[in-house]
């Protein structure tokens, strides 16, 4: 095991009729602003609570942070926040809301000329508005990390950035938020959820067996709930199981200690930021075909998985065939939930966005994977693979 | 899964090395009170890291804290944090010197007539002395949790409280501390820590099946690890394992949203407040018999933990053998390290424990288990057959 520090001081609040909450969790005696995304939350009953339990206070409201939420829409919200004197930032609504949240309360506060040195030099987070989360889509884990991801419209770039100063204070898990999900995004956020494990866990093999384990916690979980949350959505245990079940595969629990990957984030940021598809069907697509560019420093994660998750045995002579199995499983769990993985199905053409994202990476000069061992023209490869 | 909260504010940092962050930890504008236990520290090298960490600090020392610490004791340290303002406290050692620290910290600030109502009342903890702690027993678990238990000698009471006011502010996990235990404390952490698991695990299903693998991935971490280390004990990998599963296996996150039963753990209190047996012998005593009494509520759980953890087949009219063999398993497991599980074992007369026992829950009104359904002659069923 590697040394490493864990400190994650989010306060979670799960379970149906959570929301109302709020009211203890809200601070009353600054102007609130609350953001949301496209309006869904007013069809689906949340709006309505979220306000109730807000009551008196004073709250201002912003909307129309999109998925895959852009920068420009972000700087909107900066200014409301320094010109209404915003004490409290509550986003309403899943990944996208909630990393516009975090990105525009670090943003309000910056002392520095360009904001989006945030994102793409780096620079360093001194302060940030307090925030909290009322969480309607399981996927990204935002509610309980301090990370955020922000996209670019006029240069097409997606970037993420991460301070402890962004940790929501609270987030409100309420699982039937998610009874009404579009099954697109229901499947989209298990898949990222499970990537998101995949980053943490299919990397070379350390002696970190209890985190090996939480991470085969998280992904036969998302195996065997998912059928059931697509079959009946209003199943409240398993929404509440893939609600926390998320929660949990990106809340810095299973990478304490252990090396770490993102090779397939990268990518896949890239792919949504050139051609706009979901960040789920681009983790979709890459994943499979960089186990495989990957599969002899991944192997022996890859067998163990393959093994603890699918039941596939295997022998020395047959090690071989198992990853290969191993990654055919990973595919065909995927496809099952309707999920396309190929860059065709979604009309991109391969040769392009691997010209394209390589030599980007390139200029950035930006190495990947755990141990930075795969190049741009690496990637190149595994885009290619991905037709 | 039942509704929750979970809000862990620990700051761990973990791996070889890590007690000179000490350093950046502890605050350097008040005096601070370290507390030890016998001294195992002064030979091991650990107390001579801490005070080169602490550096030019304002320290005073209060040590022989015992194990199973005495609210006696306790009282002693308060003095002193009362006399000499004391800011901060750090407990270096294992989860007794941890759990006196909390104490301390409440009992310190306490606005009431008698600390002791914390403990025997419930009292309210309204403020307390921050602290920190540098661990070096993998065990209870304290190290991440608001959790402490203390024995009073003139009574021979075991009682515990909690406080949200008694985290640790942060906790140090250095594997190499653990290097020269004896057998002994090894054994017993290992074994306090499979038990905590069983209290938030063993109980009747609730379809929760993330907190249930959670739970399974500390189990067999221990099963696996635990002959590593008493094999080599200098093992840092199998060490740093058994150190942040112990952790794991009580800081909160596998009680999550499920049914807690904690009976084992109030019985073993009680024969350690009456026979001076270590806490996790007693666990190790009672655990078997209160599963073999409790058989029909815990049974699916009974099946699933025997299936996942020892590879336990059944069947519909398999199930009884299977539960038998799931529990024999456990002993099993526990003799396997050394660790004795019948009251004759430690010479104590079961039909004396059991009256004794049995009559102390009746004078407080105590029912057990997770639905309250075990009444203090259940209990001496119980310790009768862990004769």
């Amino acid at each position: 095991m590697l040394n490493f520090e864990y400190h994650n001081p989010v306060k979670i609040v799960f379970g149906r009729g959570t929301i109302a909450e709020l009211d203890k969790l809200v601070p009353t005696d600054t102007p609130v602003l609350m953001l949301y995304g496209g309006g869904s939350i007013k069809k689906n009953g949340v709006y309505d609570q979220v306000v109730a339990a807000l009551g008196k206070r004073s709250v201002l409201e912003f909307s129309g942070i999109e998925p895959n939420p852009l920068y420009e829409t972000c700087l909107k919200a900066v200014e409301t926040v320094r010109r209404e004197k915003i004490g409290f930032l509550l986003s309403v609504g899943g990944g996208s809301v909630l990393d516009a949240a975090k990105f525009i309360a670090a943003a309000a506060l910056y002392d520095g000329v360009d904001t989006w040195d945030i994102l793409a030099k780096g620079a360093e987070v001194k302060a940030a508005v307090p925030l909290g989360a009322v969480l309607t889509l399981p996927a990204t884990g935002s509610e309980m990390n301090a990370n955020s991801v922000i996209s670019r419209s006029s240069t097409g770039e997606k970037l993420y950035f991460s301070s402890p100063l962004v940790y929501p204070r609270f987030s409100i898990l309420d699982p039937e938020t998610t009874f009404t999900l579009p099954e697109r995004q229901t499947v989209n956020g298990i898949i990222d959820a499970y990537v998101h494990v995949f980053e943490q866990y299919m990397t070379f093999y350390l002696n970190a067996p209890l985190q090996d384990r939480q991470a085969e916690a998280i992904l036969l979980t998302l195996i065997e709930e998912a059928p059931k949350v697509l079959k009946n959505p209003l199943d409240c245990d398993a929404r509440a199981n893939v609600m926390w079940t998320a929660t949990n595969a990106l809340n810095g629990l299973i990478g304490c200690g252990v090396p770490q990957d993102w090779a397939t984030h990268m990518i896949g940021h890239e792919l949504t930021a050139f051609y706009g598809i979901d960040h789920a069907q681009s983790l979709a697509v890459v994943l499979p075909r960089l186990l495989t560019h990957c599969r002899e420093a991944k192997k022996m994660k890859l067998l163990q998985y393959g093994k603890r998750i699918f039941g596939i045995e295997f022998k020395k002579e047959t090690e071989c065939k198992a990853v290969d199995a191993a990654i055919n499983a990973t595919e065909e769990f995927f496809n099952s939930l309707g999920m396309k993985t190929h860059l065709s199905d979604y009309k991109i053409d391969a040769n392009e966005a691997a010209g394209k994202i390589s030599r980007r990476l390139k200029e950035r000069g930006t190495m990947l994977g755990e141990q930075e061992q795969l190049s741009p023209d690496d990637v190149a490869k595994i885009l290619i693979g991905c037709a």
